[in-house]
């Protein structure tokens, strides 16, 4: 059993080799034609120098917060504060050589896809690989080595709570990189469209529109790093949760008296979520080695393929691992630890079944395929108001069968957790809850995989129109980018999922941690005056990224209109006329940055502002943004995608198609959605996760 | 103090006769052209066989509720039965009549413009002052009426729960009055405007337009009986609470052992909130008699003067009052009952100055005089994606500010009200929060009659143009309509604030007769899983009744355009050819009706259902809908009214004015927050009180 996290190490190691042996594999393509190398360096170099500024600006805050926890007092002094330096610092280390190869392979799926899609998909598939083996394979690492090393090795007092600071590390950096990539990319594309499409009259991507180059940074540095930082801290944090919760028991802190007794060795509750989170990690790599082009397949097979094969195995292991380890562990008194251990590796399967759940409903109400899509392009008959009215309307009932999903997951795994032990204690309950959350983020390599090849096909097709690639290559790209749509919702559906269940485990660490020094009876006014606050928080979240949105997007439209008044020839596609694209990611850049600050900083500022003031306003506060949170989260992201996915069906012919009033009706849903489902909704995810994390470690402190 | 039950009838009574007065001076005053009264009769016609269909189905409601609360294991069975039909009955009463008035004001209105605003003005205000007074009187009337009944004349047992089920009965009218006048007044604005304004190039209130008549009706039906209703339930709910409440503490059901002994006699506890309503009441009738037509004088002047008279005058009263029923009394040891009385006179004052920020903050992010509507208009230039995305940026927004007074608001009288009794226990906390949901509704009377004006302001504008007379008398109802749109962005503020309130003083209420059987910590998955099933609900309501809003505008819209189609002449205005107005109306009454079934039964049913279940997640599930609930209503009803208003600072020549594309644009912002402010969001306010009410009185029936 002491051998698991040094497996962990070794899984996390085979999942870097991984990550190398892709990332050589796509470095080793070629890139094409001279323009196309000139159109990636100019993608890349934008992309790189955003995440360096942005590094810089946020080491800033990082040594702030480095500070803060060695004079703050603190459990775990001052190794918590090394730990949090570790969790930003390979986060962000993750962030970079993601975003270094999906840049890199872009151009090369473009030139690939002149050979076909068989070719490109793999190409495409192998670049987001890298980043999603890499954000596991850090985190993974991180956590094992800091439990060996202040765990086993050294021994330190309150170690959960410097583990939890490593968690707060990554949190820190995904924080900052969800909101400034959020900011960045819609900059780009609302500011880029409004001007290009709608002024200029010229189409999306194309090479005369200054912003083009800007909006393939933009997704990028959104959906490539700012996804892969959410995901990095939803996997170390998910695997944080129940560590804390059992050396909160061990500690002798819990909220039951009658719990305690019931364990003789706690050891190996402490390893179960690494033993998870490393089987989860065989199964990814299996499965991502079996995603490969074949001719004649299907590409959405193609592309899932790998994700199920990876789903299954980690049931498999899962329930193979947890009979392995409590199958023979007895307690003192002789007695089982785990009286059922099969119901420990329920609440795993649990939260796999429910994080594909939350991803299929995500689907349901954002394909075209479905219902709820068509309802919408139906409304473009008559108008941009019904058709905004309709997308509010359904992203919002979306919420519906989310929240059944996620308080079904809730209410089975707390009962499977306690039944394992024969009992329905609450710190055991919640310790399942804590489980099903790794469950759902066992196969991030893969989930982080597939959604990151989105962005590498949707660059890889601007790159052939930017690049004037023949039409068949354009088709090949349409259909890799139109597969990514769909793996994005599934994606953004384990994000946000994985972010409420995390959220919801780590705030029961947060108030277990506490202890009998919090009431967090709704009844107790500070709690109530909490609620409303926690509850407000996403609100004003949504209201500041959406209007830093609007402001980057205004800056943009400024430049792009005075580029194609004082260019001349630029408007007309003069030969050898270009746009000043450097300007336009600059001004993405410094928007993006000057805006994250704000939003950013108040996620921090405000648990710490409100726990100092009083603990029990806090939690309810913790309460009520997780919960309004995860609902923001879901409605944004389902009504931008289904507004996106309306006006593709009309694209594709359905109401006229394009150039009709109902696809200018649509056009306006899908501008109205683009901050909807790529800036605020994602924000969400990071911010009820931060600010959970963020209490948790300075609870101490607080009371 | 036993004469102040006696004292609320004889102010009641005053309400009442003051009612009957402005009625008959409404009705005394010339009707005017042949054809205003043709167009006043069709609008009459139309609202009452609306409001008979609709009290017709709700009667099948009513007569199961009656037979359910016979049925059920409540406390005060029967009487508790009777006195919910009794609130049901006087509430309907309370609409008929309103209705009536408003629909007879409207062209008493429109003729009195001919002779200048200060004709027009008292004559709209006497109108909605029928209403108001109508309401306040008959809330006041029946809750002194129920309390001498069952508490005073019968001595019947947990008499508490039977003026609770009076609540209820108010709440059950509320509920359908404000989801189907909502959606009946949307559909025919949305579906008459995307019609008439965009495709048929005819203006706004045309008589062409089949759906003008519909508009007007739906004015009165939202703005008039909807209104109505929830602010008499409202006023009715906010003097419930401390009355069950304090009925609790004499039954000896409370959170702390301590609290008990503090009081010898309870009695004048039970009788303060109905004092304040009496002295309230007194206040609202004098600020009333003093609003009168002053020529030269402003119209806001004249309109404010009153109901800043009755504030005022509460204020004083209050203190007074306070004084005289607190100042003497002392326990059985000698010692004072209260022991610093102007503190409870405080709260009642921190209620009225709350509900008066909260309509400020309104006024503030939806009139065209500062910077958010000025922001939004500005988008416009950028087309209608743009507008959209801001007024939603700025409505979301205003709820931190109306957050903020409202948390500012409990904290400070639940300080209060434990500190007027010297001590800080959670009950007489309570107390002091359920006071300022009092003080915020003591001037009812003047409020809902100054929001009724408005409506009436509208119509006699739209018969001004119907009846086509001359272009100054528009102006002038113009000039009216205009001061209506600011004076019910205080209206909504009071209404919004006061739901709020209110609700959580219900569900303290709630919790408390629950007492010991129900465990509210945060941390107990019951009450997690009841959050977040509590703060998905208003999400669903909003989706329910804007896709309502939507199907039934689309039913309007195609009637519409075959109208056009299929009778020769409309379009063009022949002389003498009419459109048929009243097939119009009956599909906004259908439609109204139908799609008011599934909302309002869920409202019911979802609390009913989860208390049988779990009354812990009916705790967790009710939190959840009062927090998100309030935010929902702030924004929907903020956004929406920034978009109308941004609408109408562009038609009064900013940004180009009428005709440009930015018009455009902020038309199809409007057109948006058209369900957004007159339906789904002020469907929230009912949804939290009816759902915390409903747990009130069935909560012994749970445990």
């Amino acid at each position: 059993m002491t051998a698991i996290p040094y497996f962990a190490l070794i899984a996390s190691a085979l999942a870097l080799l991984l990550a190398y042996y892709f990332a050589k594999t796509v470095m080793k393509a070629d890139e094409g034609t001279d323009l196309m190398k000139e159109i990636g360096q100019a993608i890349r170099e934008g992309a790189m120098a955003f995440l360096r500024r942005e590094y810089q600006w946020v080491s800033v805050f990082v040594v702030a917060m480095f500070v803060l926890l060695l004079v703050v007092p603190i459990d775990g002094r001052p190794s918590a504060s090394f730990a949090y330096l570790m969790g930003a610092f390979l986060s962000s280390v993750a962030g970079f050589i993601g975003m270094r190869i999906a840049t890199a392979a872009n151009t090369r799926t473009a030139n690939a896809a002149r050979e076909g899609a068989a070719k490109a998909l793999p190409l495409a598939f192998k670049g987001g690989a890298v980043m999603g083996f890499t954000v596991a394979g850090l985190a993974l690492l991180g956590i094992s080595f800091n439990y060996l090393l202040w765990v086993t090795w050294l021994g330190v007092d309150s170690a959960f709570q410097v583990v939890a600071a490593f968690g707060l590390g990554a949190s820190s950096i995904a924080l900052f990189a969800r909101i400034g990539g959020g900011i960045f990319t819609k900059a780009a594309d609302v500011g880029g469209d409004l001007v290009g499409k709608v002024e200029a009259g010229i189409p999306e991507d194309d090479p005369r529109n200054p912003a083009t180059i800007a909006d393939a940074v933009g997704d990028n540095v959104g959906d490539v790093a700012g996804m892969g930082a959410d995901l990095f801290e939803s996997y170390a944090g998910s695997i944080v949760a129940p560590i804390v919760l059992v050396s909160l028991l061990m500690s002798g802190v819990f909220i039951k008296g009658d719990e305690l007794q019931v364990f003789g060795d706690y050891e190996s509750l402490l390893m179960y979520p690494i033993l998870i989170g490393a089987l989860g990690m065989i199964a990814s790599i299996v499965g991502a080695l079996l995603t490969r082009g074949k001719e004649g397949q299907s590409l959405s097979k193609q592309l899932h393929t790998g994700q199920y094969v990876a789903m299954g195995l980690t049931v498999v292991f899962a329930i193979a691992g947890t009979q392995w380890l409590f199958g023979g562990a007895s307690k003192a008194d002789g007695s089982d630890i785990v009286q059922t251990p099969i119901y420990l590796a329920f609440t795993i399967i649990i939260g796999l079944l429910g994080g594909w759940a939350i991803g299929f409903i995500s689907e349901y109400f954002t394909s075209e395929h479905y219902k709820p899509v068509k309802g919408i392009a139906a409304q473009s008959e008559t108008g941009a108001a019904t058709v905004v009215i309709e997308g509010i309307a359904k992203g919002k009932l979306s919420t519906l069968p989310s929240v059944v999903v996620v308080v079904t997951m809730i209410g089975l795994s707390y009962w499977f957790g306690g039944a394992a032990f024969g009992q329905t204690g609450d710190v055991i309950g919640l310790y399942g809850v804590s489980l099903s959350a790794i469950g759902m983020l066992a196969v991030t390599g893969v989930i982080v995989a597939v959604d990151a090849y989105g962005p590498i096909a949707d660059n890889a097709g601007g790159i052939a129109e930017m690049a004037q690639l023949p039409s068949e290559v354009r088709e090949v790209t349409d259909s890799l980018d139109a597969l990514g749509n769909t793996t994005a919702a599934v994606a953004k559906g384990f994000a946000v999922g994985s972010a409420a269940v995390t959220a919801l485990a780590l705030f029961k660490s947060f108030s277990l941690t506490a202890g009998s020094d919090v009431n967090l009876d709704i009844n107790d006014t500070a709690v109530t005056i909490g609620l409303f606050l926690g509850a407000m928080t996403p609100f004003i979240f949504a209201a500041m990224t959406m209007s830093a949105v609007g402001r980057a997007a205004q800056a943009m439209i400024v430049e792009v209109r005075r580029q194609f008044a004082e260019i001349p020839g630029l408007r007309e596609g003069r030969p050898g006329v270009k746009p000043d694209s450097r300007r336009c990611v600059d001004i993405s850049t410094q928007a993006a940055l000057r805006e994250m600050l704000l939003p950013g900083g108040l996620a921090i500022v405000l648990p710490l502002a409100i726990g100092f003031i009083d603990v029990n306003a806090l939690g309810g506060f913790l309460a009520g943004a997780v919960v309004t949170g995860f609902l923001m989260a879901i409605y944004m992201a389902n009504s931008g995608g289904a507004w996106d996915n309306a006006k593709k069906y009309i694209e594709a012919g359905a109401h006229g198609g394009k150039g009709t009033d109902a696809h200018s009706a649509a056009v306006v849903g899908d501008t109205i959605g683009d901050p909807f489902k790529d800036t605020s909704g994602p924000a969400m995810n990071i911010l009820i996760k931060v600010m959970t994390i963020v209490s948790l470690v300075f609870v101490p402190a607080f009371i």
